[in-house]
């Protein structure tokens, strides 16, 4: 059997995975605390949901038979194909659709699982990992506060797993597409698309491509003044706006989203004051939103790139009849832990979730070590018994790699004792009422 | 979008998803007071892993980048293309193989993650589903203790679902082994291939199988008889096996496999009294067991099948130049906890984790509501601030629907009052102080 790891299909060690675990459960726990029910969805989706997408439809994995694929007959691509989901979105949208007779609108939800994109190796990009999504999707309308909120949601689960603050860069689609109005540039995926790529090309990598789509030196400048604005209130936030001097006069949409971002802004500076700015240069390329966009970064660690992304989405959840705006954020969380921990960001993990090793004095005596640690249990204290009956000096070593840090000694029924092995110190104990240090 | 569900891809609401999250968390909680560690491996396996295990090989899902299939050129099968995985036990030994300088031995791991398998849809079987998977992994040896001890696990995480007793059934293979041996019958794969399905066509079906393998009736009886045995005692096995009065000494294989079912089986049904017995007709079919297997039944909900399956195996980890004998138990998720959804058997989930729905007096004084939520969360209360400011009426109303019992009226300072909606009742309430009945 290869033993060999498989490029982008990352795998962590027991200590890493529990680190792991718990940045999970931490994401799950706050959550649950604000109310969202948690969700799984099927693993696939129809080629025809999948690739609606634009560009990510690319690297899709598709499915097939494994006898259906030894017949040598080509994956004769349909609609109905089966790929495995690349995000946690494509799926949400199919699922409100799917049961909005079964959910109550606004539909929290969160979902904690994995997704797969079919990049090339070469990229040295993960190709499975775990994403954690947070959505709040309305029924016909969704007010503003959800914007809000959604943030806040994400602010405390990231604050929750204590590797220090964020920043939180907020911008607003209608504001952005507003600006590009009044400036006279009318293709907004364009400007969408070139704006998306200002932290890899720079601005005048920008400035080349705005121009090699028709766009004069002039109304460049003036889109790349305004996605350097960068403002931590809302009044200095509209001060800038002015400060651009743009031709003509605002139209209705600049106005809206200036409105909404400001508010925005206003509001999650409130609740995590220095963590939260406008960043008119966040535009989330060509994805499907159309009011307040996040991005969020590790400062002193920005080449993490973007932690904690999402936005305000009004189209991308209908069937024609009826639409249900939503707003959500995700974190790509096997990537998120990663990074942290080859930072040295989080608390360590242990190899076992035992808190106690229980040494067996004799094979003939193993029961009752056995009984120790059902005692131990019941009272809720992880536990492992030796799996052998070697000198305890042996076995001491086994529960030091195994990262337990008490040992029990089960001796006689008066003699009990447990030693902790980090201290050295040895005392006296009772399985029935003893409690470790955790 | 298509909203249509996907045969074989099962997909819950969020009150059921809710129930089966609770399953996973208590599963989760009793591996690890055994000192389980949890891990996830990767969700593919090149294919030269996943063909070794005979039948199942036929149901893999093997994947195609999009690119490559819209190329329409066939899937050239090769032994690094990449499937699913369709059980946890081929990913834990290439794991155990890959990393086995970073792990401690015996490796104790649970592992709680999806696996797939390229069923035909008509057979109305699930295509994904979640297992929950325990193996203890030795370097070199593994105690006979560790297969105890594995199905002490089980049985303890069986329990802590609540839905009442179940029975576990155990053989061991070397003792099945030692009876064809004497009886007479060599190919030891063609008897476990007819007794895996004796519960489906019955002893008849059994004999005729067995028959036309050219095994003769005489023979084909004595197997039968043996299978029919079931014993609820070390003791009442060996009576059992010495009343078969087979031909001619019993050989070495038997006794061992004799005094071993003894031991596991006194051992169990000391653990938990009347959930355990030897039955000899259990054979789990053609997979890789050396030594005790197991499966469990529901008693009165036997259509269930087995919930929790498993076994001792000498070889199925090894490379050549070191062995890792193993002993691990399986519960299919998914399928468990549809059944006992579908029969009432586990407490029912809510659509929201949210205990309190803050009501919304007016948009103009949502910060008040917003500031109760928080003191709340402050001390673990999960909820939920209203999305909306109509009539109290309505907003009750919708806590309702989602399952939320409390609501809070923020009122004025010194005027805030929670309703209980399950008994009506309504007390005034301060948000730093007022606990919910949970």
């Amino acid at each position: 059997m290869s033993k060999k790891s498989i490029s982008g299909f990352p795998e962590l060690l027991p200590a890493d995975r529990a680190v792991e675990a718990r940045v999970e459960d931490r994401l799950r726990a706050t959550f649950e605390l604000h109310g969202f029910a948690g969700i799984q969805t099927r693993s696939v989706e129809p080629l025809s949901a999948l690739e609606k997408k634009g560009e990510t439809s690319k690297e899709v994995y598709v499915l097939q038979r494994l006898q259906a694929a030894r017949g040598g007959t080509p994956v004769a691509l349909r609609s109905d194909t089966l790929g495995l989901h690349f995000d946690l979105t494509v799926p949400l949208a199919r699922y409100v659709l799917a049961h909005s007779n079964d959910l109550t609108f606004p539909f929290r939800r969160y979902q904690i699982q994995k997704v797969w994109r079919g990049e090339r190796p070469q990229e040295g990009r993960f190709r499975e990992f775990t994403q954690a999504d947070i959505d709040i999707v309305g029924q016909g309308d969704l007010g503003l506060h959800h914007e809000i909120e959604a943030a806040e949601v994400m602010l405390d689960a990231l604050a929750a797993l204590g590797f220090g603050p964020v920043l939180m860069e907020i911008n607003n689609r209608k504001l952005l597409q507003g600006i590009a109005s009044q400036v006279g540039v009318d293709r907004f995926e364009d400007v969408l698309r070139a704006l998306d790529k200002i932290d890899k090309i720079g601005s005048t990598g920008v400035r080349e491509e705005l121009s090699a789509g028709g766009v004069d030196a002039e109304r460049a400048n003036a889109l790349l003044s305004a996605a350097q604005i960068t403002a931590e209130s809302g009044q200095e936030l509209r001060d800038a706006i002015t400060g651009l001097n743009l031709p003509g006069a605002a139209g209705p949409l600049l106005l809206e989203g200036l409105d909404e971002l400001a508010q925005v802004l206003d509001a999650l500076i409130a609740f995590a004051p220095g963590q939260v700015r406008a960043s008119l240069r966040i535009s989330r390329g060509l994805d499907y939103y159309t009011g307040t966009v996040y991005e969020t970064v590790v400062p002193g660690h920005e080449r993490f790139g973007s932690i904690c992304s999402g936005g305000r989405y009004d189209q991308l959840v209908a069937d024609g009849r009826r639409v249900f705006p939503g707003v959500g954020l995700s974190i790509g969380v096997t990537r998120l832990v990663a990074l942290l921990l080859s930072e040295g960001m989080l608390e360590g993990g242990s190899p076992s979730p035992a808190l106690v090793f229980i040494a067996v004095t004799s094979e003939d005596e193993r029961d009752r070590s056995v009984a120790v640690a059902r005692s131990l249990r019941a009272r809720g204290i992880p536990c492992e018994v030796s799996p052998n009956a070697r000198k305890f000096g042996q076995q001491i070593r086994l529960a030091e790699k195994r990262g337990i840090r008490y040992v029990w000694f089960p001796g006689e029924a008066d003699t009990q004792s447990v030693k902790d092995i980090v201290s050295g110190e040895q005392v006296e104990a009772d399985p029935h009422t003893w409690t470790p240090d955790r």
